[in-house]
Order: C-alpha cells, then sequence, then structure tokens
C-alpha cells in the first residue's frame, strides 16, 4: 500500500457511511482554527503524515508545521495549526492523532534507547515486528528518533535461522547454498552459542546475530571476531539493560519493542477559542 | 478493508519481491511442526485470525489451536501447533505473530484493568484511538479482554464536542437541531463542568462524557442525574486510578490506553526439533 | 468504496478500453457548451456528484450548477451548464445523468411521500433495499427529497427480528442479552401482533417496528404505548396508503419502495448550437 | 470490477464493522432453513447470483436453486433454499435479495416488452442507461427478459450523434473519417429526420438510429431502404406504444426504461419455522 | 486498470520499501535538469505517459516535450527535458524508460511493416498477442506506429475458430446460431481452406481470417470473394514477407509479432552536467 | 500486486464485459482436451503460472504439466493438457499463452547467453530494465533460464550513479554518507574510468559497475582489484559479445536485453479432434 491508500483507508474507516454528528447539526460551515498540541515530553515524527491526513479529508485546510519530525516537544509545546472548516477539522483529527501519536511514541522510545548508547559506537536497530500494514511508517519512526533500520522484510536481506540451518545439514552447508544463487543481499546468521559463530564466521557470513546469549559469551565473541564480522545482539533488551550489552563492544543491538510494545505520545487537538 | 484483505496486504508486506532466504537455501520441501509458545502471562486474542494468516500464505499447513480467545495462557503454555512444509512456517511466522502478540496485549491489559472493576457494576470502554486500519480488530480484542465498545467511528453515534455546542450555540440548541434529523442514533455530549451537566440531562441526551473532572464533581453528577442519564468518564485513567472512578457509580469508563499504549503480549514460534 | 472510487470506477465501465467513436473521427479539439435539462418534473439530486463526474473525467472542463441538491426542477429547466472539450462532454454524458438522474428520482418520489405527511408528525423513513454499492447516495438523496434515514447497515442499529426473537427465547431473553453487550446503540424490535407490543414495551426496547400490521391493530398500540417508545410502521407502503398510516399517530413509516423502485428523473444533456 | 468484487464490497458495504445484533445477542450457532419466496408475477435473473452471495459470506450455506434465470414465478413460489448458520443467512439476506429482485424486475419488464412485439420480428435492445457500476448484471438480466444488448459502453460499437456529425462536417464526411481508422466495428448514425437517413444510408453504414421521429416518417424511411440499412427506433418507448412502433416493419427498438425505471420484483426471504 | 493505476502501481514495483541510495545519501534536494535521448533511430510511442510517470511520482517535475508520439528520432536525438529534483528524477526514470522504450520499440517495428505496404491498400493489423495489464497501451502503440487495431479482447467483436465451428456443426449453422442473438458486432470466420471460405461467404460474415493458408489458396480466395466479404491473412508474417501477402490484395494482414517480440527502443535518461 | 491479482486482472483485460462469441454461440457446455504445444525450441518458464491462469478462470479445469520451467523444449513438444469446458479454456487460452510465451522466451534467451559463459565463472545478472507490473515474474523467469537476479527495486541494494556521486562531491565522500546510515545492505558503484576504480575500490564498497568501459580497462581494473571488489559489467552486451567480456575475468555481467527485448517463445494450444 503507498503511503496516501494507508490515509485514505484510515479515514475511511473512522468515517464510514458519513459523520453523523456533523450531518445532523446541519450547521453552516464554519471557519476555525486548531492547533496539535503536546501534553508529554517526546520526538515529534509523522507531522508530514499528520498534515496529509487533513489536505486529504479536505484540501483546503491549511497547515502550518510549528515542528518537523525528530524535533523535541514539552508538554504545551505547539507541533502545528491547523485553519479550515471546522467540521474538516473534526473529521480529520482522530486520525491524524492517531498516526502523529503512534509515530512520535516510537521516536521518543528509540531516542531515549539511542541515548544510552550514547559514547559506546552501537547501533540500534529496529525488528520486524511491526504492525501490519504499517511497517514502512514504523521503520521510519524508527530513523527519527535515530536508530537504524535492520531488514524491512523478507525481501532485502538474507537471515539464517535454527530451522534453515537444520535443514541445509549445517551454518556451513547453508551458506554454501546461498552463495549458489544469491548475488546482491547480505547474509546474517542466528547463533545461540560460541561453536555456532565461529562456524558462521569461517562461512564468511557478513552478520552475526547473537540471540539470547549471555554477556560473557557476547564479550568473548566480540573480542575474536570483530574485525572478522558484524555481531547484533537480539532478545531481552530494555532502556535498563541496554548499555551493559553495548559495552560488549558490538555494532548492533536490536530492540523488538521499540515498534511492538512503545506508548504513544500524549497529544491532543485543541481549538482556539 | 475486509480482514482476508487485512491479512493479505499484511503477508505481502513482508514477502514484498519474495523471500530470499528460502529462494537461494532452495531445499527441498521439508515437513516441520511449530507451536506458538507463551512467554509471558496474559489473555489471548486473535488465534483464529493467526490462523487464517497461515491458511491464506499456504493452505496445505494444518494449524491446531490449543487456546481459543478470551484464554488466559501463562509463560511456555503453547497456544497452538503449526504442520507443514517449513518454508511456509516461516514465510507466515512474522505476520501471524504480530497480530497475534498485540491483539493480546490488549486483551490482556482489559482484562487487568476490567478485573479492578469487579463488583462495581462499572463498565469498561474503548475509544477511537485506535490502529489506524486495525480498528475492528483491536475493538474485537477489548471485547475479548472483558471491555465493550465505544462507538466505532463518526457513523454510529453522535458525539458532540466543545466545538459543536459552541457553534451551535449552547447545548441545547445543538441537541434541538440533531433531533430534526437523528432518527437512528444515541447521543452523547461531553460536559466539563456541573453546569454543562445540568443542561445536557435538560435536553434529554443518552449519555454524558464527564471529561477530565474531578472526583467530586463526577461524584455530585451522578448522585443528582444518574436515573436520567447514563455518565461516562473519561481522561487520564490508569490501572491505578481506575477503582476510584468506578467508586462514583458511573455506568461508563473509557480508556484510550487499552488500544494506543499496550504492550504487545510476549509469544513465540518454535520448531520442535 | 469511496466517492471518487465509485465514480472512477463507473467512468471506467463506461470507457472500457477507450471511447472508439471520438478515436476514429480524429477530430481537432472543439471547444462546446452543453447543458443538463429537464424533461419531467421533480426534485435534483446529485448536483454535485455529477459535477465531479464531469471533473474526474476531465479536470479542465467547467460546470456550473443552476440548480442545487434539493431544489425543484420543470421541464425545459436547465440543471447545470458544462463547457470544454466536447470529447470529455461526451465520454463522460451517459455516467453523469446515470447518477443524477437515478438520486433525483429517488429525492423525487421521497418528496411526493413526504408532502402527503404534511402535518402528521410522521417521518418518513427508507431501508436497506438499496441498490448494491450505491447504498450511501441513495440514502442522501432520501434526506434531500426530506425523508429520514433508517440503519445504514447492520453495524449502526440493533434489530432484533422474528428469527433472532425466536432462537433466545423469546423478546424479553433477547432483550436482555443484548443488554449484556450493548453499550452504544438503539435497539428496534420488529412486532406481529399487540401481544409482541407489550412486551417488547415492557422489555423497553428504543422502538418497535409494526410489520405488516393492520391499521386497527396499530392505533391501539400507538394509543397504550405512545409515550413508552417509538412505533414505525412498515410494510405496503405508496403514495396512496401512507396518510392513512400516518393518521394513526406513529413517528416513522418506512418504504423500500423509495429506493427499490423508483423511476428515474427525465434529464438529458444537449449541446449549444 | 469483476463479479466476485461487486458482491464482496456489497456485502462489505452492508456489514461494515460488523452485524451488531447478532454479536450482541451471543447465540450459540443454529442451523436453520430459510426460502426466498415470490410475492409477485415476474421472471427470475440472479439466481445464481444471489447463490454466490450467500456462499460468500460463509461457504458453509448451502443453497439449492428451485429456479433458474428466465423461470417464471408467480405469488408464492420458492425460488430457492437456503441451509446453515442462521447469522449467515441474516447477514447476506438483504444482499442477495437486493440483487436479485432489482435483475428480477428487470427482466420481468422486458419480458412484457417482448411479450408486446411478439410476431412482429422486431427486436428489444437496452441502453446504456444502467445503474452505475452494474452494467454487466442489469444488461444480463435483459437478456434473460428476452431482450438484446446494444451497445456495453463507448468501447464495442461506433456511435454518431448530433455532436459529433456536426464537428465532423456532416454525416458523409464524419463517416469517411471513421472508415480510415476503425476496422472492427458497426457504425450506427444517430437521425433526427429523413433527410438525414438518406445521407446516412448513402454512407453506407451499419444502422440508423432514428431518434424521436413520428410513426409516419419512421415508415418512410423504413419502406425505402430497409434493405439497405439496419433501423433502431428510439425515445419514448413504453409498454402502451411499442406494438404501433413494432409495425413499422423496424428491426430494433432501444428502451432505457428496461434499467433506469424498472420495478423490483417483490420477493422476500422466509424461516422455516 | 486505469492508466493512472498501471502507472502508480509501476512507480511501487520500483520503489518498493523505498529508495535506500537516495534516503542514505541524505542530501539536500538538489535541482537538476536531465535529458532522454535516443541511442537508436525509431518512432516515439508514450511520450506523454512517461510523462505523467514523471508527473505522478512528483508532481513539481517541469515535464517539456520535444518529440510526440508519432514522429521519428534518430541517435542523440532529445526526446524530452526533465527538470527538478534529482532524487525524483532518478526514482522515476527506470519506470519512464521501461514504458517509453516498450512503447516505441512496437511503433517502431509497425512503422517499418507498415512502409512495406506502401501502395497495396492492404492494413497492417494487431492481435490480442500483447503484454498481460498493458493491451491498451501497447495497441496504442501500433496505432501510433501506422498500424490499425485488431479486437481488444473477448468482448468487442466475434471470432469464430476452428473449435468453435466444429461445436456448432459447421460454419453455416455457427452464423446461424450467432446471428439469433447478435446485434452490435462484426463476425469473422477463421477458415484453413478454400472450401471453408467458400461457406463462409455464403454465410455473410464480415471478415474472413485465412489461417496459415498459402499465397496461391489466398489469391483464389481473394480474388473470387473481394467484393462479398474482408479477408485477413494470419500467420508467420514478418518483415521480408509481408509484401508478397500484400499483394494478394487482401484488405488486412495481422501480425502478432508486433506485439510479442519487439525490440526496445535504446533511450537513455541523461543529467545536463 | 499479488501474482493472483496479475492473473485475475490479465484475465478481465481480455474478457471485458465478457466472451460474446461463446454468449452468441450459445452452446450446451463441451468437454474439449486441448494441448499447449511448442513450435520452436527453447526453455519453459510460466508452466505453474499458465495452469493457474485457467484454474482461476475455471476451477473446474483439469491441467496436466508434461514440462516443468527450466525444461527444454523441441518443436511439437507438448508442455501442458488442458480438460474442461471448452469454452473455459478458449477465454483462458491467450492470456495463459502471453505469459507463458513471453517468460519462456526470456529463459530461452538467458539460458543461450549462460550457455556461452561456460567455464569462465562469470554470473550472468538481469536488470530492473522490466516490463511494468511484471517485474518479479520476468526476474523468476531468468532464474529459470540459468541467471541470476541483480537488485529488484530502488530498494533492496544501493547503487551509486554518477549523478549521486556529483552530488555528494565524490565516490568517497557518497560512501561515507551512505555509511552513516546503512546498516543492511550492498553498496555498487557505477565507474566509468580506472581512476574512479580506485577510488571506489579506497572506499571499500562491495561492487562496482564498469559502465560501458572498454575491455583493456576492464581488464586492468579486475587484474588490480579482484581480490578486494567484486565487478560488474554493463551496456552493450550480446550474445557475440559476452564471452569476450566474460574472459577478463569478471563476476558479473548485466544485459537488459534479457528482459526488455526478448523474443516470445512460440507456443500454441491446439484441440485434440
Amino acid at each position: 500500500m503507498t503511503l496516501e491508500e494507508i490515509i485514505r483507508k484510515s479515514l475511511e474507516e473512522d468515517l464510514g457511511s458519513g459523520d453523523i454528528t456533523t450531518r445532523y447539526l446541519d450547521l453552516e460551515p464554519i471557519n476555525s482554527i486548531a492547533f496539535i498540541v503536546a501534553k508529554a515530553e517526546g520526538i515529534i515524527a509523522g507531522a508530514e503524515l499528520a498534515r496529509q491526513v487533513f489536505k486529504i479529508l479536505d484540501s483546503d485546510l491549511k497547515v502550518t508545521l510549528y515542528r518537523k519530525d525528530g524535533d523535541k516537544v514539552l508538554p504545551k509545546d505547539e507541533v502545528m495549526r491547523i485553519e479550515g472548516r471546522a467540521a474538516s477539522i473534526l473529521q480529520a483529527e482522530r486520525t491524524a492523532l492517531n498516526f502523529l501519536q503512534r509515530l512520535s511514541g516510537i521516536a521518543s522510545i528509540t531516542a531515549r534507547m539511542v541515548a544510552k548508547l550514547e559514547g559506546t559506537g552501537t547501533r540500534l536497530l529496529d525488528t520486524r515486528k511491526t504492525t501490519p500494514l504499517l511497517r514502512n511508517l514504523e521503520k521510519y519512526a524508527v530513523r527519527v528518533g535515530g536508530g537504524f533500520n535492520h531488514r524491512h522484510g523478507l525481501y532485502d536481506m538474507i537471515m539464517l535461522k535454527e530451522n534453515h540451518i537444520r535443514a541445509a545439514g549445517g551454518i556451513t552447508a547453508a551458506v554454501e547454498r546461498i552463495s549458489l544463487h544469491n548475488t546482491s543481499y547480505k547474509i546474517e546468521v542466528e547463533c545461540t552459542c560460541l561453536d555456532e559463530v565461529a562456524e558462521a564466521v569461517a562461512a564468511k557470513v557478513d552478520r552475526i546475530m547473537l540471540d539470547n546469549m549471555n554477556l560473557k559469551d557476547i564479550r568473548a565473541a566480540v573480542k575474536k571476531y570483530k574485525n572478522k564480522v558484524e555481531f547484533e545482539i537480539s532478545g531481552g533488551i530494555s532502556e535498563e539493560n541496554i548499555l551493559a550489552y553495548a559495552k560488549t563492544g558490538v555494532q548492533f543491538i536490536s530492540s523488538g519493542a521499540l515498534t511492538h510494545s512503545y506508548k504513544s505520545l500524549d497529544l491532543s487537538l485543541l481549538f482556539k477559542e
């Protein structure tokens, strides 16, 4: 789905057979001014998208962004100003906020995690644990928050998991089979112990995902092979423990929670009286 | 979008131009058995939907549900069993889990909030603060968790907000205008003080939303008008304070956090060795 | 489907692989002026929609509305003026008229039925007996003609029919079951005799549909319960008998014929010579 | 749109965010038997389509057709039998009937008009005055009723109207221009007087539409040119006057009313008690 | 699919989850000028379409056409100029060229074949052997190259093939059956020998396709029946032999190779330094 | 678009408002057997896809594949057998062949080019010069023919072209900028001379595209840097010159002609008499 389709279908989801409150109030069109205002601290992501929601619903609405994606907001900060038919603003309000609050929530938690990594050289990656249909948007919000994108789907990077490896008869065999056909993509292998790491390094993969390994083993792997392969730590990462993991010297830590368990940023739309 | 379209487009989002790991491994099809297993306590929602994800990707997969929606799971509990081509299971895995974990997350937080209300007679409502494109699914998960659905969109209930009321010249005037045309829908009015509540009651609306009012005023409103109108408390509801609000005797408390800031239930897919 | 999708697909239906008359005539583009002219008396509905048909086909066409929705026309009245490429006008003509004539036909018959109700206080309702894919448009045309909308679909009002009631074990049991879950929607019950009416009133439903009941029983029901419940008469309503039914004092009469058996308003497009 | 898309979107239009009556009744699934029964005399069209509506909503429904398209029904005749989950039958009922009643209405009026033509050798044609998005279905219903299809759209036959002719500089010039490019399609020309008919015949068109000409002129045209060209009478045809027009000896009479102003055939769905 | 849908989905196919080169280069927007330049001789088709590709990707791009469809180009000739954001030009480039090169390839081979026919009076027809989803565009390119369109699909002309004829019990029987229902379409019959031709002529079909017949038989058929029916030669036509076939005096020669085996015209996009 | 959507819309493109030949012949359904037969030598690609075309049109058709993708065929070889309703076979025939002939054409030319590379160790790559909307299918056919896939779109590999490099201020600067953000994708750089190659190698890119460079320079580049980077030759590759290029020792040669200028494999459907 293109972004425009996502917005149109989201508006359709909320409007259904029509906004009956406005229809039955049956007032003359009124020009209003409204503001999207922050009620908590965070990082804005999706401001341009929210503008498009308003414009697609009613191309006569005038939307002025006061904050752009990546900007920090504090409570009471105004994020954008919308002017035009009051009914149009009310009809787009919920959809615009539903996008903006979610994406800003992702950018905010990402930024907090990234802040913990300052000075370590470790990069924070997202995962494929995204909301169905909104992956591109959520991965964008991760970038806005200072994180980096892991693969976007099954189509842009090769990831050998335990099941693949077992079926192929081991890491070495799996990588050899892949290399018979692959000309364009990086290869990552999930490893759960140091022996697997050693085999993967020997097989010359591009990256090794250290899956739920303990700090001691991670340190050993990184120390021994850092110059030969990239490492990614995955599993059970939180704001509390991320720094400890980063101090092992890995290039990447990936976190599913960035996109599967974020808290929406508290924002609301207020009409100017 | 129908449920089937949502599933198909979610799979398409993950598969894109193809699963290159499987394509380049180029193995003979292998029959595998996998289980979706809980790694945390919660309420399952979306089991049937997850089954459909697997079946739409590959109609030859056999999916057996061990838990149905509404069932409680503890860590290590098996939720469902999938048998068939390993490549198919791997291709549907992430999409199936992305749905199941999110909906189960919503059902779980809903159930926890509902548990707090036990004995009070107050019902927990959701809001329109849902993920764009997934509203029907998320509202379903709220019901699975024991919550109740507020309106589904702008089309199935009339909600007069401050801006509507001001434009119409007051609550009384707004309700009169609505009643000239409305024959099918309930009318709810947002009130922020007791004077507005009094006016709304006099105008014979069906429900009054007490928007960010303090406990004292809520108690006063409920005491005076409970037999004439339904009340709904909205704004700033949490697991901690919901009981205090419920003890005011209101029929309804609505919470946006049920759908905008839930934590996905921790579930994973494991292959049988 | 959004209105724009409906229009685009309707134009596609008529244009298919292209307008071969224009293609093979292969003339230089000519600027023309055309008028949509009434050939019968009626009420216009869909003028703005017809304008969009022309604009979507060719955004350079200039469309001026002489009549707006709800206006009455007499034979020879001009409804709108279209100016621009003759080929574009000819390509959009049939689709624009197919919408405009149908919606105006619905508005016209609705207006005639509503006129019969003058002074009675009874409101004329539509039904779900609408043309597949065009329900929103047809229900709009009913409102243009002075009628009121019954529920838009299975999703915005609860309607207990005989089959539901029997399965639940009676009206009382059915309403009780519904009330365990429903927080947002009005409940209507179909009754076919006075005993059922009595039970439905006792169950405190919002509205009772008197389904094909005779005038005597209707009068009895209305007289006894008018202050406790709304009544709707349904079944076999025509221009001839509607007034007799209205005189029973019911609030609502619903008519499927408004949308399933209307006559298109006779309109045609004439080029200025 | 394919037939399946039309059916799916029509069901979606009625179901929207869900059938709340069934949802909130929350009964165990019940097996029911229902019949679609005629309440008026007419010709059935769309029986197979109605069956598909039921099957697409719930593939477990069993539908048995008692009448096939083209069969005549009298009041109380059973058209089809549906067995399966009661909720599914109720959810598909209105959509299935909305199609079946409309198409049967078209077949019925077509059959009545065709009956008037018996013995004359004149064929009854439909027009492009069809319901947007449903043209293929409506033209099918015309065939079921014994009528014949005129062109399906702007793409499958060449029709020169007054405006085309004037722009090209006359009938002869227009036909010459067309013939420079056209290799596949028949050419019809709209004529409003005998002089134009003479010119069109000389230009060797395939068919001449006699547009709102009087009986006397029609007779003259047919008499003089019948062996050189096909004639089609168009404009103001009704059940009352069609025979008079047919007696002029024309091959074709076209009627927009077949599809723009038909009356739905009265059919209803009854559950077996 | 409408042209706009085809373009949007083609761009989506190339852009997928985003242009990662531009995203990660992360440069300030730069204004660039680029030209589409011919690298071989040929006929341009699709210039306006290519313009739309650029405009749909980025409506701020300015596209100036130096050649219009049907114009001949030589190596180094500039076809169009595009000015605007460099990233936008690069993102639309491949899709625009993929359309323009293919359609120009078709127009070019068509023009070469048509040139061979000069002076013969024979017209070159295309077939239904077109690229799935792009038939309208490819048939347009044939017209641009000076060819003529055969039927667009199964829906706009009647074509009796051997299998139809056998099933109906012969050409005469088949044509009679068709004529019972057909009022709008021309009838063509595939014949493989002179006896079949004789029967088809007697049955008064509109056109006869001489399917893989030898020159001698073709000449015989044309000589005998040219005034009674149109002839079309089909099968094994090439630039080398087309003139010999045309000299038989047939009205039409059809060639599948025009659309199933053309060579894309060599064009490339160059940025102005 | 999913494969199923592509097939459905391709069938819709050919069927439009219906197969009028079959409709008007109006025969009883006949069971027939047909074969797809090769009329030239080549490699089959798309056999399973062709089967799906028949099955989607009519799920009762029985399709037996005699050849699978990658198999070689000679003239008169039977590729598949189709049995079922003759009308269904005729309605799907053209669409099935249009896919099968094109994909087999691509596989055939690819196989011929790959044969030239035998023993050289050089791999043949495709490009993005594919038919709009059919890229996945065409890239599949390249693999069937023994070729390898280059990137599928702008989203799965980073490709720095001259314009990117100039804007970034040189290859080194461009690669540095990319590396600030990219964590998942390989980087390829287009070079046109040895100095650029040297800079790209120093910048540690993954692959260098030698764009239209002469054999002497290619040999020099490969000799000097083969162990540090992959090389890809692009531009002007043909069956005649590919071996000479391969002998330079490059890992990859890419050819746009594989997908932009292939000849459809000659196949036809014959009914069993």
